[in-house]
């Protein structure tokens, strides 16, 4: 059945094989998370990877990123289809159609992979696994409150040190009264207004001045035209977005004094300060949740407050330079996305975090799984004839709990040791006739081999107190196999 | 930002939206199967949804169902891409492309969604999740042994009983052998027979003898032509697929009787006997896996031993009547399929299973989760004013491992029990000014109104000695809710 020519093997671009390090850093992450957000009253949901194009939009909602696509291709009947780009729209897909039966609020989590069909590049990824949790129905400030709480909750037990990461909040409404009393009106302009603060990290307050007025010239030469407020407009908006120091009653305060005054910046206000006293009794500790009024979530469907969980450490770039890792998720609330099918706006919030990138947080914090998966206890395969000597070790190892596994390739001893050592497996099992013969079985500590190797052991000390190689009778096996896994450097 | 006209809210056909008590299932069974695949020495392993379409081969590898496609795109650079139909094709991808690196035997299993492009209908879905573990690099017949023993394994761990399954094993050399001595000898004639055989379960003896000759006319007065086999021929193979009777030392007795004298057939009889062997050493017992050579597998690829998991229940189709469940999950060796790129043969060998198929057989067996999932403990909302205590409670039950939430809608009393009705709470907290005030909580016990409900417990029995709704010191919350978890009915 061999085809001419053969295909080659290779992976498309931007889709990963994953090892099991990998998979176990998230399948613990789904674990722990998945715990805290169901004793939050959140249950499990989850829809198919497809959507009709219609239904899902046919790009990311996002004026400031209109290439990035989606998977899309057409039915046998014809219908276009995308893979979901997020678990959000799905969500609003599956709550408009069966909003009369549903329990309301409803309060749904997921993990969920997600597609996006962007240009791939070193650790951009079309592929990846998302979760999500959301609460639909509700238009209380107190919603997004559990959610900020939840986030915080989650994270933690995912094993992010308390001190390793914050919730940064703020309220879409507050910057949208701000430009309501300046009389910006224009949507365009409100969302340059935006844009320019979403910068701030990157150019610092002078160049979000520049990109807030007139425009702004890069190193390059390149320019970018400005939002075009007026001067005291422009010092409004920073002096909104400095806003954000110290606990939440103190940036409430003086949020107070940079809007007051328009209904929408009032509303916003009233949110954030009941969001304030639900974390307070939700017992969220102000270094844990702060309002900062320069999160601005590049989405555009958010109308009223944004979340950012930011990490706080600092980790090494490609180049070995340290950088900050900066967000691990985000979220927001979202009144209009299930209006999209039936014209009814339906209040909605809710945090979703890519579950590799926590992965990636976690072992910049240093709290990742280790960096080795360890390998099965491998039997040394000498003689097929004694295959059924080989597999009763085996059974026996897989009994006591060991993960364990009988050589079953066709090299040499040397080989087959390489092998074990490859798989870092605690041990290798030698039974050669004599053995057999014997009632007994050699095992080597392949722990001990590679720790000297690497240098972290010294070699006289522990020669002295553990055998590199030992026989004894059968009947101890396991107890020598686990006196290995324990003794594990 | 509504678009006019409004999409309609309806998810593609064939796709599903799965609530919490599937995705419950479908995770237990991942958690409690992961643990014995690794027990084996198999590593997790997982690739992209997508493979390019030359490297997958644009449909499945079956020429019995030509019509069955995968969901193929165009990528931004012309090529063409597919969402994977199995975990097989990209595990051969992968290892073609990186057998040089990798530790050999390669071991891995894998949890994963797979798509088909089919028509979809009742119980018909194009997405679903697999789950596969493979050795590659190995051609002994101990490692098709091993793949069964963790099949059995795997199996009984996810919950079905012992005596509800058996893994019915084959081995496709065997026919080939008898069809060679028979001057069989053409590739379409040696198909004819194993789609003839693979029937006998719906036509029985005589439909395939049928089959097996010159052809057979259904009940609608179809004709399907037959494999041209002599009357000799198509009684040997008859005499060939009954011989799977007793344990498995006695099948190979019968099937040398049938079989002996082809060069192929006799090295099939020798790798089933050295499976026998090692099945026994690892003690898979003579009833939980069985030779069975009527079990053909549909697949083409396979080149040597094939293995079906069989559920020996019988269950309830859609109309009601008793049906047999059948296969669960089957696999087999294939020798072919690295080759397809690198044109050197690499023996491997698998089993997989429908992780939602295995969760229906569980549930036939009466093994499966509860049809509930049991919601949150609800903390009525009477005056928003008193959030702060709300909170409080909810955090204090949180903290004690118990689900809960506030109501966060904006509905009265009534539609709030409702709401946690349906949610299948075990109890309603109502904090009023008065019991605030009083330093006291009032209790709910939802589970108790459900039971009396449905009848399923005596009234007045229940009624004495359990208060349906109590008021108690705000001190003593947790331990009350705690005593309704635990008297559930």
């Amino acid at each position: 059945m061999t085809q001419s020519p053969r295909p080659e093997a290779r992976a498309p671009r931007g889709f990963m094989d994953r090892r099991a390090r990998d998979l176990a850093a998230e399948r613990e992450i789904l674990t722990k998370v998945s715990a805290v957000y169901e004793q939050f009253g959140f249950e499990a949901f989850d829809t198919g990877a497809f959507e009709y194009a219609d239904a899902l939009g046919k790009f990311l909602p996002d004026a400031d990123r209109p290439n990035e696509g989606v998977f899309a291709l057409q039915d046998d009947d014809e219908q276009w289809m995308a893979l979901r780009y997020d678990l959000t729209a799905p969500l609003a897909r599956f709550v408009a159609q069966s909003w009369e039966t549903l329990p309301k609020p409803f309060r749904r989590y997921a993990f969920g992979t997600v597609w996006r069909n962007e240009k791939p590049g070193p650790g951009r990824y079309r592929e990846f696994t998302q979760c999500d949790a959301d609460t639909v129905g509700s238009a209380r400030p107190e919603a997004d409150a559990e959610i900020i709480a939840l986030a915080v909750a989650g994270l933690e037990a995912s094993g992010l040190p308390r001190d390793a990461f914050v919730l940064k909040i703020n309220n879409r409404k507050l910057l949208n009264g701000l430009l309501a009393t300046a009389g910006v009106a224009d949507e365009g302009q409100k969302l340059a207004v935006l844009r320019a603060v979403d910068k701030l990290d990157r150019l610092g307050p002078d160049g979000v001045r520049l990109l807030l007025g007139e425009g702004r010239k890069d190193e390059s030469g390149a320019f970018t035209k400005g939002a075009g407020l007026s001067v005291a407009g422009a010092e409004a908006v920073l002096a909104f977005t400095a806003a954000g120091v110290g606990g939440r009653a103190q940036t409430l305060d003086r949020l107070s004094n940079v809007i007051g005054g328009s209904a929408e910046g009032d509303e916003g206000l009233a949110e954030l300060v009941a969001i304030d006293v639900a974390l307070t009794s939700l017992g969220v500790a102000q270094d844990q949740a702060q309002f900062d009024p320069s999160v601005v979530r590049g989405l555009e469907y958010y109308t009223g407050a944004v979340f950012e969980a930011e990490l706080l450490l600092q980790t090494l770039d490609e180049k070995g330079q340290p950088v900050r890792f900066g967000s691990v998720g985000g979220g927001g609330r979202y009144d209009d996305l299930v209006a999209r099918f039936t014209g009814e706006r339906v209040p909605a919030t809710g945090f979703s975090f890519g579950v590799s990138r926590l992965a990636s947080a976690l072992r910049a914090a240093g709290r990742g799984l280790g960096a080795e998966t360890r390998g099965p206890v491998v039997v040394i395969c000498f003689n097929p004839d004694d295959m059924p000597h080989y597999f009763s070790v085996v059974g026996e190892l897989r009994a006591a709990g060991i993960p364990a596994e009988v050589y079953l390739g066709s090299s040499g001893m040397k080989a087959q040791m390489k092998y074990a050592d490859r798989r870092l497996s605690p041990a290798a099992i030698m039974l050669g006739g004599d053995e057999i013969a014997a009632g007994q079985v050699t095992i080597k500590d392949l722990d001990l081999g590679r720790a000297l190797s690497s240098g972290v052991t010294d070699n006289a000390a522990w020669r002295a107190e553990r055998p590199g190689q030992q026989t004894i009778a059968r009947t101890d096996l396991v107890s020598a196999v686990r006196a290995i896994l324990e003794a594990r450097p």
